[in-house]
């Protein structure tokens, strides 16, 4: 976890740094993060399982929830996915804040892995 | 339409909540949205034209205009829809206020439609 | 470079403005931008370190450098590409400072390119 402040307003905070990418980053009540299911090897209905219950932990660490996600942009490399994916992320979502929502089809970077997401999230500001 | 404080300084303000997506989520002077043609049984030209009229809509409602697009990530499908869909982008941009703009081809997950656009804006703050 | 004031706390401020787009939109303290390399013709090697050169030289307009980075979206045209890619990313990120990142193989809209980069970086507010 490293903090910058690129201005008198705004601190820059990562969580899961590693050499390519951090798990999360946090700047001015934003949280900005990917996530792909743990486990590529599993069945895409525990990879499904396993991202959202991801999602949950982090944004447990920056004092937000899945009642304040912004945006989440769905990479699904499988079109025969969709209908499974929906019925568990449907679930998921609680009702009355669901995010802005795109999905495409297209192949990822990571063989194995059934889905990845790219998300936003408002989060505490400061954190905590 | 819900409203969040997820934080003394910002509220979580969504337009168009269905169960599984928000057609706009606007927080701390930001509007996140997706847009697809509202008919995707139209000609990829009146689809193209009808995507861009609903983007007007939509910003009327968070007290914003096409003037306050921050970034716009394209999705076509058809890579022979490009010139049609830049032709018709090109004259709705206001002069002077394009956005950050990428346009990559990748099968979406809606049959039918020709484009798929994930958008920010500036919005009103407080909302009108 | 134009500035409109969509409220009393946040003006839009953008570079680089063409028809289409603009090559960086900066508001409320976050730069919008997407970079392609300038030149499509070069090898990929040549491609991946000239774009990563472009983000430098653009974050700078704002105030800011590549430890402030927030998110980065890439899209990579050729799988067999992602490894070379990776190394040269790997080195010019800076340790510590790693934005939150996701990488998936697609068509881009203009051929040559062997990469689109859609980023987010924190920038100085006000403006330099």
């Amino acid at each position: 976890m490293t903090e910058l402040p690129p201005n008198k307003e705004g601190a820059i905070v990562r969580y899961g740094v590693t050499r390519r990418w951090s798990d999360l980053v946090a700047y001015r009540g934003v949280a900005y993060f990917v996530e792909v299911p743990d486990d590529p090897t599993a069945s895409a209905e525990s990879q499904f399982r396993q991202v959202l219950s991801q999602i949950d932990v982090r944004l447990k660490l920056v004092g937000s929830n899945r009642e304040k996600l912004l945006s989440a942009m769905i990479y699904l490399p499988d079109p025969s996915d969709l209908a499974l994916f929906n019925a568990i992320w449907d679930e998921w979502v609680p009702q009355g804040h669901a995010p802005s929502r795109a999905c495409v089809h297209t192949p990822l970077a990571a063989p194995g892995y059934r889905v990845e997401l790219v998300l936003t999230a408002a989060c505490a500001d400061p954190l905590p």
